[in-house]
């Protein structure tokens, strides 16, 4: 397996046809899978709030401590669910689902210093529409995964994970299949897609300006959506 | 970045000299990170139990339901406190302070079906003695990463996580660099370890039998534990 970032890409800005410049910054083979992070693809979707449009709540003054409550305002705007709330720290779970340190909201890699980038509406979408345009413009047929950095329950520091996909199944079940001694795997199901999502995140760097890493030699097939990857209700523990 | 499979090593059994057969195995380069499945290493240290010496307790009987309370008893006797119980589950933190299923028990790929296999005693120190032996036997300096398959809060599927290390710092704290904008990124520390091991996971798979996988191209350096990416008890939101 090679992952190879994908260098020489501009700022990405609002309106940008990210399959365009993505096409023309690397040579794509079939099979391929083209992680791009979800920063450029929000940019491109413009999901960017500027905090001097934002009028904060009082709860969101009650939240934000010493911080701008007009982030926190946003960031409860993006929550469907607040999971943890350790002021001004907030866990939340977004409307896709996903739980994460402020619903998603993120001010680096900003477009200006008072801009907020939200994750985008429908990041299965997001995927879906790239991996078309990049057919159409390549001819190739990849998957294309959506990143975004996410914090974890017990364990310091982010990894990537995919918050949208197209092109493979996220999850890989090895259930009824037996190793070596004829020990059934009946538990062993692999978050495919968020391991290729923290491959990628290795040489795409946060400082680098590299939004973009083709990850090579796997094989991935099927369809899927990264909603696969949220823990239903009934089987999660730590609601 | 490339990530290859070591293929062709035998079925790994107590007293096995890792180093001397994974040095048979692979050509070792300067800068590679080697990572090893915990079962390669806990099967070659003899971290193995045999269900037919186990007597459990009745705190295990009653955890165990219709599965075998022997094998809870072992689950509780590797386990330092107890995150979540829905029996037959446990989520468990281990003495080490990893918070996993079972308290990384497992009973697939172990010798023999009636056998246990349990996480290495300290896998950092595992990770030391194995990336010795290696720089003895081929002259070559790699980092080494004990990995194992963990199940996470609110996401489906596992993912492979280090839980021993030598030769890198596990987490890369980008706190004071600022970004192309000007923000700095005083919240972004990137579990790298824990990447690295997801990223040799897609080429070991669990039924190929292949426990180790060599990463290369990738820039690590410095020296660390794994215990860096156990979330302190001050910072833990989820216990």
């Amino acid at each position: 397996m090679n992952v190879l970032p994908v260098e020489g890409l501009p700022e990405i800005e609002a309106g940008a046809d990210l399959g365009r410049l993505i096409a023309d910054a690397v040579e794509l083979e079939d099979g391929d899978v083209l992680v791009v992070a979800q920063k450029a693809v929000s940019k491109a979707e413009d999901r960017v709030v500027r905090l001097a449009d934002v009028d904060p709540s009082e709860r969101a003054e009650a939240i934000a401590l010493d911080g701008d409550p007009r982030r926190i305002e946003v960031i409860l705007g993006e929550s469907a669910r607040i999971v943890r709330l350790r002021p001004p720290l907030v866990i939340a779970q977004t409307r896709h689902g996903f739980v994460c340190a402020s619903a998603g909201v993120d001010a680096s890699n900003a477009p200006t210093p008072d801009a907020l980038v939200l994750l985008p509406l429908d990041p299965d979408a997001s995927a879906d529409a790239l991996r078309t345009r990049l057919r159409e413009l390549t001819g190739r047929n990849v998957a294309v995964i959506v990143s975004d950095s996410f914090g974890r329950a017990w364990r310091q520091g982010t990894t990537d994970v995919a918050i949208g996909c197209s092109g493979l199944r996220p999850l890989v079940d090895l259930g009824g299949q037996r190793d070596r001694v004829g020990y059934e795997l009946h538990a062993t199901v692999i978050a495919v897609a968020d391991q290729i999502a923290g491959a990628a995140q290795l040489v795409m760097g946060k400082l680098d300006g590299i939004p973009v890493a083709v990850v090579r030699g796997l094989e991935v097939a099927g369809e899927g959506s990264a909603q696969e990857l949220v823990m239903p209700p009934e089987r999660d523990l730590f609601r």
